[in-house]
């Protein structure tokens, strides 16, 4: 069986990075946004919507039904967010049965546990993420850290949501994974670099 | 500096035996009971008492004082636990700046900061723990699944309590440590060994 290790991460913990380097130097497959331009391809949405939809749970709008006990519930993005789960975790599996890889995010370390994958989470303290947001920020970005950390919260409140939604499991718990990686203050590069060591044993 | 490692565990997470295989791996000291036995030659209590006073967050017991609000607040039990306490801070920072060390439990995480530890936190599903309970129970000892999941949770929220008490934060928060190890169905020896390869370059 391939080797798979799926990463978790917190937003601003520098757990894509971690997850990038890590298979450089495992010179192993790496999937993130490959997935959505591969979604794309496979469906008629483009990559931005795709990318929308995972970021967020799909919640039905039930109708106002008072007083209708059997009026019917349907709801077209509620099906096409499930529609696109299925399709996306039957991509990741054949992804994992092509090659030794790594994933990010995606309920990931979920869709594949036939693969007994080595489930990551990456995480760091606040200030540690507002700080990394901020020296990746794309150039004219000046928010304060107020801000960022709206923005940190609102999308991490959002995975932990999808997450929920799809495996019944709550994003943070460190039993969801096998090794969790604190990333506060840390080199990124070194830290890959450092247990890029063991698992290449 | 001397390398610091500090071990937090869950009960019946083989925290205790990672630690103690993971410093004979990298040929360091490794402090866990031995603690315990140099503070009773410390101080005029038996090993027996420090152990039981280590497990219990000091709870002060107030005298009832309706309508003297002046009355002197003075509890034995408490001011022997916070003096040992202290006792033991100061024995901890004896170890650190003696040689490179493992040391399990007693706060040695917020206790050793100026040590710059790694930080290490070992813990497992529940099924697991009372798994492995069960293989360790002393002969003649026969708990139900029920009795030994009381045991867990009873002496794991008396840590909890005790860490709580004397660092102000939560024991079970991951961003306490720099690494959280799930040792669910994980084989202790062969997972020391994998970590000491890292920890040892």
């Amino acid at each position: 069986m391939n080797r798979v290790i799926t990463i978790s991460r917190e937003f601003g913990s520098g757990g894509r990075e971690f997850a990038r380097r890590l298979a450089d130097s495992l010179n192993i497959a790496y999937y993130d946004r490959e997935i959505i331009s591969e979604l794309a391809k496979r469906t008629n949405f483009t990559e931005e919507y795709i990318h929308k939809l995972g970021e967020h749970s799909p919640a039905p709008l039930f109708p106002i039904t008072i007083g209708h006990t059997m009026s019917p519930v349907s709801n077209g993005l509620w099906e096409q967010q499930n529609a696109l789960f299925i399709e996306q975790a039957s991509l990741l599996k054949e992804l994992a049965q092509k090659s030794d890889c790594i994933i990010v995010g995606r309920c990931a370390d979920y869709c594949l546990k036939e693969f007994n994958p080595l489930k990551i989470r990456i995480y760091a303290e606040l200030d540690s993420r507002i700080a990394r947001c901020k020296s990746r920020a794309p150039q004219g970005e000046a928010l304060s850290d107020r801000e960022y950390k709206q923005r940190i919260n609102d999308i991490d409140k959002n995975r932990a949501k999808y997450y929920q939604f799809y495996t019944g499991n709550k994003w943070s718990d460190p039993l969801n994974y096998d090794l969790c990686i604190n990333t506060t203050d840390k080199d990124i590069k070194q830290l890959a670099a450092y247990f890029a060591e063991i698992f290449s044993k």
